[in-house]
C-alpha cells in the first residue's frame, strides 16, 4: 500500500479515480408526449449482456432529459465515432440547440436519429432505477442501424479522443 | 436513414454497436466469507454522481465472481492503465489463477488491492439489480488510493489500447 496516496474524502476519491478512467462517449435520444425530440450525450452506457441483448446508462435526475426520459417507452442509442466531436460537444451544452441542426431525422418509433453516428440500437425502456440524484436505465435493445465505419470517439481527462494504437 | 444498413436482430444489433464502441478497464476485487481473494475485469464500470459518490458496474450472474459479490459486503474498483495490461488479462482468464502473483496486498476490509493499479476506489455495495442472466451493481465509493499516474487502458474492437491524441 506504500505506492497510494489515500485520499478519505469519498468526493475526491470518485473524482480521481474517474480522472484515471476512459469512456466511450454515446448519444441517447427521445421524444417527449408531443413527439419533440430530447436527448443527451453520455460517458456511462455499457452493455450488460448479448442473449437478450440489454445495455444500461446512467442519468442525472436533474438533466433536462430525465421528465422526458421517464415518461418516454424508447430510446435511440447512438454510439459515436470521432468524426462526431461536434455532436458530442452539442448534446452535452444548451438542451434548447441540440435539434437545431438537420442532422438528424426522425427513425423507428418517430425516435431521433443522428444520420452520421457510427451505430444506433432502437431500445425499450425495461427498468428505471432511482439512486440518490440520478438513476440507472435498463433497456432491451430491440434492433440495429449501423453506419459508416470509424474510430470510436472516448472522453479522457475532460477531452475528446480517438483510441491510440493496440497494445496486444 | 439512408446511409445506415439495417440490423432485425436484436443480439447482432448490440454486438455490431459495441464493436463500434470504447469502454475503459477496471478490475473489481473482493472476499468470500473464508476471506479469500477473487475479483474479475469488467468494463462496464461507470460513475452513478459524485455527490454522494457513487459507481455501478455489470456483471453476469454465470461468473465465477457473481455467488460471492451476492455475499460480499465491499469492493475495491481499480483503474487501470496502459501499464496494467496483463493484469486485465489475467483477471478476466482462468479464476484459479488470478491472486497467484504477488502484486496485491490486503487493504481496508480486507479487500485485495493490485499496488500497481492507476487508483482504486474503495466501495461499499448498496444496491444489486438482477435483469436475466445479469446484474447491475451499484456501490457507495466509501475512499481512495491515487497510485502512479499514467495512460488509462481501453477495451476496443478486441484489443486493449491506450488513448490517443485530444481532438479539442
Amino acid at each position: 500500500m506504500n505506492a497510494f496516496e489515500v485520499i478519505t474524502d469519498s468526493t475526491e476519491a470518485l473524482r480521481a479515480s474517474f480522472r484515471l478512467h476512459a469512456s466511450g462517449v454515446s448519444v441517447i435520444t427521445m421524444i417527449d408526449e408531443a413527439g419533440n425530440p430530447a436527448g443527451f450525450t453520455a460517458t456511462s452506457m455499457t452493455s450488460l449482456g448479448a442473449n437478450p441483448p440489454l445495455a444500461s446508462f446512467n442519468v442525472a435526475s436533474g438533466s433536462s432529459s430525465w421528465p422526458i426520459l421517464c415518461k418516454a417507452k424508447y430510446v435511440a442509442i447512438h454510439t459515436l465515432g470521432d468524426r462526431n466531436l461536434e455532436l458530442a460537444g452539442r448534446m452535452a451544452a444548451d438542451h434548447t440547440l441540440r435539434f437545431t441542426k438537420s442532422d438528424w431525422v426522425r427513425g423507428p418509433h418517430d425516435l431521433p436519429i443522428f444520420e452520421d453516428a457510427t451505430s444506433v440500437m432502437i431500445c425499450e425502456i425495461r427498468e428505471i432505477h432511482n439512486v440518490e440524484n440520478n438513476a440507472v436505465v435498463i433497456v432491451n435493445v430491440l434492433e440495429g442501424l449501423v453506419g459508416e465505419v470509424g474510430p470510436a470517439l472516448l472522453y479522457y481527462q475532460r477531452h475528446y479522443m480517438s483510441p491510440g494504437k493496440s497494445l496486444n
